[in-house]
């Protein structure tokens, strides 16, 4: 059976709005195609210079494809979305961007890394010696919320939205908490790589086609997303093992930009590259996790840096 | 070579003072064999109740063996551990201690759980179908910090001890910045198995003897703690994947407890456990992760509870 196909400029307004009519009504255990958009809404090309960077229009990130209205669905229930395939397009990009993202007040200049890759999805090159293992998902996954009026995209809430998470890829199942009738499902904000955090910001941003199924689960109290993964999620990344720092202190959020500086100036010190870079290329593949949060009154926050890149 | 072996009984007091002398002085590039008490020093043994928890002296907690002084160290270096081997006891325990957790809160009551396992390692049982796999680390592992005077030996800090990293394993090389003559290097709280966040303030706590060699790193600049694994360091847990709960909003310690309390509600729901249970099982196995820390103004912060332990 083929798929229902949603193209991409059936999407919504860039934001979540739950006035915003549905493109689609669909049954419960429907399959649908959507043309999704990159977050930059296809500004960036494989001619772009980082003089781009400046020129994005922040207000138009993150575009969605949708809403779709799943019958029967109402508040209380439970959105189920089983994510099937991405389509890449071998095209991405990573910025930083003035303003945004953990180390935003070390990295005030704009910066911009191109990836082409293959549809294959074998590691990307970065330089000479690197090597970007590619693993895709949708950034931006969610319902519209309850309350009225616009929100912003920017911000991941109850209802998903700007999640980031990057182990919500093919064969994984997502939960959401339905706030509105029919839910209102979007997608979009396609990503061929991220590490845990996000930590620059951007992920390998690049436009892909996505298939899901969305089911419906009635009368089920769900709290905040949830979701379960078909199996291991960093074997793509781990065969090597990982150089890791770490960031100590009574404050979760210092220790990330602790652990994370602490990675910036290791990767400096050992493969010569510029400060940016090694910014952008743990924001793509390495990951923020907390090693432990109850040795009263200092956390651990640790970068994991898989050695596999440079390997 | 037989390594030296510092018996658990040359513990230094129970926590950090750079004035408590050495227990012995080595060379760079010595291998010592450590006897380490549990965190509890002996006192849970596989006859004791949860009554025994409400008994236990928090002020005697993590006693560390040591300290080695190495020759040569000096403020503005860097000592290598390199760690070969864990010789665990078989028995293990893992408490929620009132007043200690992220779920302090929620959780109020004195709880025990009491583990027996085979020095091969093979993955611990819980109840009637659950299996945790072990991975031995030192949960205490660090050097005596510049300032003069005793320190709670319950919060890391720059120069390591509680950290409580699972990943320190076999294989594991750490690097500790050096903050006084000799380094005073010091070792403990031997683990069992733990999750990445410890979350519910202890893990399979379990006896052990290790072997480490002591190297010195001349005249390098390190913030924190690093280390570098020797490979993968999930693949114990990962095998089926994972359920996975996330914490959304712009605070991560309230994102981290949203992310357990949601992990412990699934557990129970789905495996009818005791909350406590379920609570003390995410600490020893399951991790704690960011999934997205530049989202403004709300982070993700996820809960990754191994599908193996059950499936």
């Amino acid at each position: 059976m083929t798929p229902t196909s949603i193209a991409s400029s059936k999407r919504s307004a860039f934001g979540w709005n739950n006035a915003i009519a549905p493109v689609e009504k669909v049954a419960p255990g429907s399959t649908i195609r959507f043309e999704c958009l990159d977050s930059s809404a296809g500004h960036y090309t494989r001619e772009s210079t980082v003089a781009d960077v400046s020129s994005m229009d922040f207000s138009k990130v993150n575009p969605v494809t949708g809403p779709i209205h799943l019958d029967g669905a109402e508040p209380g229930d439970v959105l189920k979305i089983t994510i099937h395939e991405f389509e890449p397009s071998g095209f991405g990009w990573t910025a930083n961007i003035p303003g945004f993202g953990l180390l935003a007040d070390q990295f005030k200049d704009p910066a911009l890394l191109l990836w082409n890759y293959e549809k294959t999805m074998e590691p990307a090159l970065y330089g000479k010696n690197g090597r970007v293992p590619l693993k895709p998902f949708a950034g931006t996954i969610g319902l519209a919320p309850a309350e009225p009026g616009p929100h912003s995209i920017v911000p991941p809430r109850r209802v998903g939205g700007n999640l980031d998470i990057r182990d919500i890829t093919a064969g994984t199942t997502l939960y959401l908490p339905v706030e509105v009738s029919g839910g209102l499902f979007s997608i979009g904000d396609t990503h061929a790589a991220q590490g845990d955090g996000e930590v620059c910001g951007t992920a390998i941003e690049s436009q892909m086609n996505v298939t899901v199924t969305l089911d419906l689960v009635k009368d089920t109290r769900l709290a905040m997303p949830r979701f379960t993964t078909p199996g291991p999620v960093t074997r793509h990344l781990d065969t090597k093992g990982y150089e890791v720092t770490t960031g100590i202190g009574p404050d979760l959020m210092e220790g990330a930009r602790a652990a994370v500086a602490n990675m910036v100036d290791l990767l400096v010190q050992t493969h010569n590259m510029p400060a940016d870079e090694a910014y952008m290329l743990c924001s793509v593949c390495g990951d923020l996790r907390i090693s432990e949060i109850v040795d009263m009154p200092n956390w651990v926050v640790s970068f994991y840096f898989p050695r596999s890149i440079f390997e």
